[in-house]
């Protein structure tokens, strides 16, 4: 059975994280989720870079933007979906992962700021990613990584007008 | 034998580039580097931060700024490195990793606008995680996530004044 994977962004401030909310946003495309919400108010600037490399590279990638986080975790939570916090006050990936491989239908919660405690309580998995300071993207990156086993580097976007082949690859 | 994997950042540039450089930096060394080189002028912002994580969570991790890249590159090579060049037109690390691990000296170059053509040469590897435009932070994190097969996560860092224990995690 297909994995579904949708990326909820907490907090996103405009402008301030337009570059670390779009990393974001590329991140969740090229590495198999289908989907990203961004909790807070639209960001036209982030809508035209992440739209811009989705028409050019294709795939079906989805972009939204949501004032509350909360129902979005009920929404997908009635439609069958498990919630993965990625925290460094998690548990760790490396014990967890069998779990929450069995799960077929996925919202990962990423944050920057401080998460107010409900997003722990709400979740059905709080996942640390080591126990260090790091970073939201490289967290979701190694997380989508292991939920897909390493497939997801094999993913083909259909209806691309910008393909990368083995003819261009370097050495 | 213990890897040691420094992390070359080329083309920083100061404020516009802090805050993706010091996810960079985080990643890291979060995930098991001894050292990041940062190409471009001293940026005394991103030094404190990176500093700041580093005195409180421990470790011994490095943080050395240097105007060119080349000389780097020599530099490692002479002292038994390999050059790892994380790039779309590589080839994908699904392929390439068991050359990798094999590895225990690796220096590992992550651009962020367009590299010249000279870092494709001078690398001893030129890899893809995935054929999509992301992140470099995403693609070092998984870089450094396979080439220590995941025991990164369980690193201890000496000498931290913070520390998460499982007491600290939640569900």
């Amino acid at each position: 059975m297909e994995k579904n994977i949708v990326v909820l962004r907490y907090g996103h401030r405009p402008y301030r994280d337009l570059r670390v909310t779009t990393h974001c946003c590329l991140v969740a495309r090229a590495l198999g989720a289908k989907k990203i919400i961004i909790q807070g108010e639209e960001d036209f600037a982030l809508r035209k870079s992440v739209e811009g490399i989705t028409k050019n590279w294709g795939g079906g990638f989805e972009l939204e933007f949501s004032p509350g986080w909360l129902e979005q975790v009920k929404k997908f939570r009635e439609h069958g979906y498990s919630i993965v916090h990625l925290t460094m006050y998690g548990k760790p990936i490396n014990k967890e992962i069998g779990k929450m491989r069995r799960k077929n239908k996925v919202l990962a919660i990423i944050g920057s700021r401080k998460v107010e405690i409900g997003v722990y309580r709400e979740s059905d998995f709080n996942i640390s990613i080591g126990k260090q300071p790091h970073s939201e993207i490289a967290a979701l990156a190694i997380l989508l990584d292991r939920l897909f086993s390493g497939k997801e580097l094999e993913k083909k976007f259909p209806g691309a007008k910008m393909v990368l082949t083995a003819k261009n690859e370097k050495k």
